[in-house]
């Protein structure tokens, strides 16, 4: 197939909306959260497509930050609180996940605009989303900027997790596809997905098996 | 739907490969691409599920490196040559991309192992994945020491996009489920997608509405 070849000055040509639009979804699907803090006056929720896992033990996940609303309270409120909740996104409500995005007053709750419901429990100091089938608390463990384009890292710990027990695999594998938890690619498009197969642990010259029983 | 608690210590206590498999799903689906290097004795192909949208102006993209092969391999081309290429991954060719994990010795390319075809083009100092439908030329520009787990994100720039003109639409988005590039979870499973929808810049008080055309 003919491919289009754009360099670095075709890209730095671009539109800035139409670049935003390229370079966000050029790095193929990624996975979108919901992101739920507070603070002493209200409660926070923020939609975020740049988790990246950092590592198993401990357990460890990376959130990009740019320094705008409303990410930029949910920043502070990581900062100042230590605790923040990731909840993974649902078919049944992504237009209310999106909607998220929207630059509401400080002192604002995203969960009474968009319709969601904040959940307290096992004593974690940052608001779960009920909707969410998995749930995870994390607590903040460090942070790095980013002084190419003014963005910060932020990572945590995973210290809690609430799934339903039918999409924990016996080996430790979250069956993502059946628990109805959803990709996107750019900063709108939302997907499900469809398991095409897991595969055994590569070895040189062993052919990979399919993980997965047929019955 | 009632849930499982799995706290911190809970985490802690599963086994070694059973928390790996728990913690490199639970946070979902993510980008799964390969990122293909060459030094003066050998080309290298490696698949990696940590890429992240660092922003779009400049356009920059992480990676997150484990201090172990092939991984090592990947990272000392790219320190060494300040080259790398990112390619997608297609329904067609997911498990030779999977075997590109295995732990070959130093000096044998993946390429050649795992049957896919090195591509050189438009004076790029790196190998791109003829086979990959969407292909980006990236060169380095920082790296991070993540020192709670001895991981190393690297930070590159894009600098060449190769992509065929029809998954690139008018606003610049990029057609991902078109193109057929995948998604993974954890370790070993693939997924192909399907659209849901895109929906409308989010503002308060507005409800969002679908960018897709009812044609």
């Amino acid at each position: 197939m003919n491919k289009l070849f754009i360099n670095a000055d075709g890209i730095e040509a671009f539109e800035k909306q139409h670049r935003i639009n390229l370079i966000n979804s050029i790095g193929g699907f990624k996975s979108v959260v919901l992101v739920g803090t507070k603070n002493q006056h209200a409660e926070n929720l923020a939609i975020f497509s740049s988790l990246v896992h950092i590592g198993a033990h401990p357990p460890l996940v990376g959130l990009i930050f740019r320094p705008s609303p409303p990410e930029r309270d949910t920043y502070q409120n990581i900062l100042d609180t230590g605790f923040y909740t990731i909840n993974h996104i649902n078919s049944s409500f992504f237009k209310q996940a999106h909607q998220t995005s929207a630059r509401y007053d400080a002192g604002i709750s995203e969960f009474t605009e968009v319709g969601l419901t904040p959940e307290y429990k096992e004593a974690f100091q940052a608001p779960f989303v009920k909707e969410s089938t998995i749930q995870l608390g994390v607590e903040f463990r460090d942070k790095f900027e980013i002084h190419l384009n003014n963005t910060t890292m932020i990572i945590g710990e995973i210290t809690q997790i609430h799934i339903p027990k039918i999409f924990l695999n016996e080996d430790g594998f979250v069956d993502l596809t059946a628990s109805d938890c959803i990709t996107c690619s750019g900063l709108d498009s939302y997907h499900s997905t469809q398991q095409l197969d897991r595969l055994s642990y590569a070895k040189p010259n062993l052919p990979v098996t399919s993980l997965l029983k047929n019955d």
